[in-house]
């Protein structure tokens, strides 16, 4: 039995997550899904790339969980590598799904197509609080091509608007992720066109990690909708020993 | 209930899709099937590019269709982006199976590797009317490797001399693909080596669309073919909103 | 039916190959797994690339196998490309997977990342007999990554020091392997990282076959022990006509 904390991208909660914890549930293992600071309902979208980090790590803390396999999707990346480096001992394993792997000083825009850096910037100078949305056409279409339109819809439906500063703000590490001395995993959704496929997850950031675990499925960014059980066991083979 | 109509790629006809029209006739929707001017069998094979996606917006003018789901494979590529330009008003999203994405001003030969450029220069000035015909060792290795010897054999007995001209015949568009406001989809057959993957459909071509919706699927070149039932499938998908 | 004859990798014997010749043979084809010189128990583990292909040359010869279809895995592909240019008349099909493609004068090293020859070079220069054996957490996460721990265990369990003289050892050649005139083919684990796939197997080696047909499965680069009926069935698709 094994301990697994699944950490949601931008936009997302923890709450999204459920269909794909359930399933590792049945397994036997325990799962937790927290929603880091800045994406939940009442928290200020000011928040920054420390403070996400920060709110995982102290759940960690809070909750006393050690040997834990700690996945981050997407900018979720960015966050279970900063709590790796704050709180190694609690970790067992990282599983990386389509996700940034950032070394010391690097953001998530850094990794990122100029056009998007563009388009974040242009849509967070526009809002009130320096938060980000994703217009619902590279959702349907780049996101989550794999559903249908009635499940690119409700999805979206639920998403949040995102803190911008995340994905601004420089990483501060001790060591780079290829350093640590702690399993690593990536699962990669061959259909991800998130990031495009020319300079894409896999294998650009994933060889960040220095020796790593490939574990590859069918799917699009957004599997966590379209397929949750597939994931489910993804993250089950990317986390065992 | 949509109405599909599928572009075939050359020395192919539209009869060789109608394994693949059935099962999306079957789901519910309308499938056309026509063959490009130059590759029905009394055409003359000294058809250019302008007269092929010609004969295809006639079609879709001479049979009043609107709201068209428009695919186009491999050659068919240029033909649809050509067809979309002209009358973009009928249709409702651009479908690319393992198909050329060109450019205003772009030929099919601009995007092959420079040994198939002159293996069909040499085939088609031996020929008496400019006209291509594609080895039978390349089309099994390299076009429907996926097949038994006996498929090579029979679908090759089926295929039809190209008019070259279409291959070397610059296309005028007055917008690129990026630019066009329509929906974009691209299927890519992970076993398709008709290009040698280094130089491969996508993400080399398929990115050319610019914001686009990826469908990927086991399979070679010729799955129409191999397994019609799966490429019927991925079209429903890549062509549903 | 067909003569198959499956040649192994480094680190590995023939033996480890029954699992996957035991379904080809239940096809109705004969299948053949012989130890390459410097593999066997006994062996000097300072044998060299030339005495392994030698070893390799003979078995046929000394079998009187003709239209041989002869697979080679990894270090395997160094192996069978020294056969096919000996001995070209006893070969019907060459089938590469996830295997080393050499032009003439080439060593095994000269395809494989900086940092594995510097492990390497480390590894047997520490060893009594310049041999070479692979860390444990690289089989684990990079060579059996869709394997369970135990599985990756047992499996290491049957390896053998691997005689280091034949990754260095550039290959003598009569013709490089895309001017040979026999039918090739490329099974490719789409998730191999025994090879960064930033640097990897596809296309980057198989491509120096010039015509060839790709088979493509998911698995690791050790799917001879995690999934050896697919892997069985992926041969036979390669090795047909």
């Amino acid at each position: 039995m094994s301990t697994y904390v699944l950490v949601h991208g931008a936009w997302h909660t923890g709450a999204l997550f459920e269909a794909v914890a359930q399933p590792i549930r049945d397994a036997g293992h325990i799962v937790h899904c927290p929603t880091i600071r800045g994406n939940n309902p009442g928290d200020p979208r000011t928040t920054g790339l420390d403070a996400a980090i920060a709110s995982i790590a102290e759940f960690l803390d809070s909750n006393d969980l050690d040997d834990v396999i700690l996945l981050g999707h997407s900018y979720g990346g960015m966050v279970i590598t900063g709590v790796a480096d704050r709180v190694p001992n609690r970790i067992r394993r990282l599983i990386y799904w389509n996700a940034f792997v950032p070394n010391n000083g690097e953001c998530l825009n850094d990794m990122v197509p100029p056009h998007y850096v563009d388009l974040f910037d242009a849509v967070s100078s526009e809002s009130p609080d320096n938060s980000v949305m994703l217009p619902f056409p590279i959702w349907r279409e780049a996101f989550i091509n794999d559903g249908s339109a009635e499940l690119a819809q409700s999805s979206y439906d639920q998403l949040n608007a995102h803190p911008y500063a995340t994905f601004t703000d420089p990483i501060s590490l001790s060591a780079n992720p290829a350093e640590m001395q702690i399993g690593k995993s990536f699962i990669n959704c061959t259909e991800d066109t998130a990031l495009p496929q020319s300079l894409g997850w896999h294998p650009r950031l994933s060889e960040k990690l220095g020796l790593f675990r490939l574990v590859q499925i069918p799917g699009s960014h957004e599997l966590c909708f379209t397929d949750p059980d597939a994931l489910a066991a993804a993250i089950m083979d990317a986390g065992r020993d």
